[in-house]
């Protein structure tokens, strides 16, 4: 296995394939008024130590678009990450969501610069900051960071999203309770990612204040993501939380990242672009030397010129880390020895 | 298994869900841009026996707003059904997908009145006409009668979309083709449905003339409905079609609302609202009779006072069917002595 | 002057454009932040007798679809007269504005069928119900008409809005203070018209639980309504209230509707479709008579086979009245003859 | 008249009023289907001499707004300089209108850098590029420079629109004709501004390839901005382009920010933020003394700390011009004295 493109093309974990199969029996009520979506909703609120109200829903991109559109209305502004997800990777759905404007901030190391952030929302009319956990550059916002974060936007009327496609890494990473990176620092909603951490299609919504939460039910429907057979999303969910298999999956995933990046860093004309801090490694290298990995089969995305990612997932194996980096220490050396 | 609430309740089939697990091997590119994805939209240009472009999504709600989305543009117009599932029970996705507005027409049997199509389209500024096979009322629409109303639609430079969620029932029940219920009678684009027929929860967009969904990729990601991990709902399809799974699920769930529909029409005091062509059965019967039906623990949705619907799927048992006939008789059989 | 066609292709009333003139003088804050536009706001809580919020707008389109998107969101239901002009002479602006669907209810003489209303709101899931005071089809509602229209309204979570782009008509005919046509019988935001009865271009739109406006500026900017040079638009409120132009306008109006009505009921082949309450005569006659009557130089407006429109405003004279009955009469008395 | 806040705030022209007021006579087609909406149309044919669609419309928001929704679709993007009116001044209206998201480009002088243009719309997925001429900086972009922007733009698919609130200035500031300013430069769509330069509310959308403004009427209709009597909106267009007036007035208000510019500019501790190529001068100075400026009854706007925007009108007097300048010198000088 040498694809280190995303966490999303690997495969689900085996207990959550495993639950979808056993939510296979007997009739359930339709449209997520089942057991399953039940049972997955007390798990979070379990999970969050807070009476939060949690939703099931197929994507990321309509976790986000749907959260963000109870935060923030039409003619009222999401202030968003440069480097988001929201922002380059969903074709406009918070706003198509929202009715709500998007506006980007400069970041460093993937998170938002402070001084950028208070001038953006200095005279903003309302609505919801953004922020992405772990980052899109594989960084994370401590639990203070975030608490900043929230008091500068409540300040000025503006609620708190949170990002949270790799939340569980950047849980297991801070060793932080998921409360503490989330209503305890003063986030108003989060998009809870699972697919990229062993499910197969299943994410969910929570509104820390639960109101929030009130109109989720018919924009859900209005946007065509409430799913007739939603046990089959929700017992995912419940599988991924059972036994903390979120945080195993994650952990492991982190650790994978790790130690790629330390054999990484280890060679020379070879450099991180960022800590890492999650499950992403960031590397810099000479754009020969990709080539050169891509034509040993390695599969990877290049972010800019000289810069791509890898990304270790739940299942990436010792083997198939080591082995990318003996193929980046021979390709580096090939090149050392080549001037 | 006493429920008959609906197609949507109960289980998916047990080759669905084996073909999701066995999808779940190796890595895939994400998005759709995978080999179950290429197959499955391989699949329906067979079924359809045309190139057309065929589109993979989670929901019906999602299949039907976003097929309108690229027939009908903003201040445009949608014409449908005023039974339809469009008009009632999608909070207005068709509307936020496309800006187009959406209009009613009267309907008999659950099928458009032609002559109130005709004046509904007779000004209206382009656009689709949406019809719903099999209807919301378990009847059919005939090629000739889809053929009428495509060329009064194509006349007034409308497209014409079918909202496909029990296409399979209609196939099998009215023997043709599927291209005879589609394009070869002017059908531009089709939600074709599976999750009621078998599936967990997956669907097709099918254009026929396949420049209409050039822009689909971007609209759906738009609405958040790009599944990352494709694979599993590309998967699910596949099975779906396979052996001709589709027609045979769909051909047991006709023959036992056909059964149903027999036993129930010999009662006294129980008549027929509609005949049953497909794999829906609406029952006019004393409002004191569901409520005995009910106390016997049977399950099924009410449309108004006196009127009921019991839908069968591909897994409803004879022996199902059989216990509920005999409940509606004993039922009616009582009043009948009360009285 | 024999142009019937509507109130909205004659002049405006030389005391508006003078008021224009007479505004055209000094620097004003721009966006209506401007003294024109608080005294205007004055005028109109003056004649309504309670503190709402009242804004300036240039058009009836604007005015109904920014009033009704505060009264209903996104996935809520827009419930209107079947012949309403939000239905079809708008393009979907409601929707568009809102968010919200737009259905339909039958109509009797114009207004709402209070049984189909029933059914129509029975489990809506809240927004707005729309009528338009007087109606497209020349009708009033009464005080205690609107009143039982919004006790159903409100009682389901409803609000109400009426499309009053001829209120003036339905004030002045109903002898009725424009507060009992609103706020005292239940109405929650009125699209107060001013084009149609002697204005250029000037509309406001009037929210009785001053709240419900809050979001007002924001949305009329977003929409491109906020005029910069508000104060032409806000003037001519101005000088449209003054001195109870407003009324006199529509009285006249009104008058030379009633006399038109009464001089074609007289005619033998010819009948008014409606009772004529405001300032609209809907008349049906013979196909060939309307050819016969375009052909002498009379414009109007045909709504379907043998029926059409006569509609009188606030500069309508006597002799143009005369004119047409004349002209009528002639030409039934010429097909009486050939019969 | 010490009012320098903006080119909105002042009078229309007389001759504007005059014939809105001339337009006062007669009965005329609603909607826009009118004798002085078809003048105004042939008008501005002739000013760019091309047989471009040309379209009245009351703001410059929806002007702007408008036009780029036939530009850009559903998931496309608008790419817009950071400074633009479209980013910060319209609450979202070019989103809202075209369902594409906006995305900013880094400026200098208040035009796009071009390396920075370049990279955003690398990976674009169609929409247009939108520029501001005279820039919200008062300065310009030559033909030469507005021609590389496009061929930017095209060769990426993207169309380009120009925001020409104050085109006119623009236009006898760089002593261009219109079309090289427009069409021949590559421009496919134009915000023609009048409202800042002696119009009370109009302005136009015209489009150069004529068929992409094929559904600006249905587009305009749904947003509400088809003025009932539209022939008072374009016979504000006919005055101003009669005898050149907009040239005229143009020249005037770029005339006396150019003496406004060379009298500060002399002045000690009082700086230029940007060459003074239109009728908008930025100024740096002190906050104490933009404070005492205000004392004495001056009216601009800051813009940011110790930078503030004076703008000159169609009527601003050379006696205002050089009361802002004394005062300003005098208050420098009283500064520089007590340091």
């Amino acid at each position: 296995m040498f694809d280190f493109r995303s966490d999303n093309v690997v495969e689900a974990h085996p207990a959550v394939m495993a639950a979808m199969l056993a939510a296979n029996t007997g009739t359930q009520t339709s449209y997520g008024d089942d057991d399953y979506s039940r049972r997955m909703a007390d798990g979070l609120r379990a999970v969050f130590a807070t009476d939060c109200a949690a939703f099931p829903i197929a994507t990321g991109t309509a976790a986000n678009a749907l959260a963000l559109a109870l935060l923030a209305g039409p003619g009222q502004r999401i202030v968003a990450q440069d480097s988001a997800h929201v922002v380059d990777g969903e074709e406009g759905a918070p706003e198509f969501y929202s009715g709500a404007t998007l506006r980007t901030v400069a970041t460093e190391g993937g998170k938002f610069r402070m001084d950028a952030l208070a001038e953006a929302i200095a005279e903003v009319p309302g609505g919801a900051v953004t922020l992405t956990q772990a980052t899109e550059l594989g960084t994370l916002y401590t639990p203070a960071e975030i608490r900043a974060i929230a008091d500068l936007a409540h300040a000025k009327g503006m609620l708190v999203h949170v990002d949270g496609s790799r939340f569980a890494n950047a849980v297991v990473a801070l060793d932080a309770h998921p409360a503490d990176l989330t209503w305890r620092a003063g986030v108003d909603a989060l998009s809870f990612g699972a697919t990229k951490n062993g499910a197969a299609m299943a994410e969910a919504v929570i509104f820390f204040p639960q109101h929030l939460g009130d109109d989720f039910p018919r924009r859900r429907k209005r946007g065509g993501h409430t799913v007739s057979k939603m046990r089959f999303v929700s017992a995912q969910l419940e599988a991924y939380l059972a036994g903390d298999l979120w945080l195993a999956n994650a952990r492991h995933a982190n650790a994978m990242a790790a130690r790629l990046g330390a054999g990484l860093a280890a060679i020379p004309g070879v450099s991180l672009a960022a800590p890492v801090q999650a499950n992403e490694v960031f590397v810099r290298a000479a754009p020969a030397l990709l080539n050169g990995l891509e034509a040993r089969g390695f599969q990877f995305f290049s972010r800019q010129e000289g810069m791509f990612r890898l990304v270790c997932a739940w299942n990436t194996s010792d083997a198939a880390v080591d082995a990318i980096i003996a193929a980046i220490r021979e390709l580096a050396a090939e090149r050392a020895a080549a001037e």
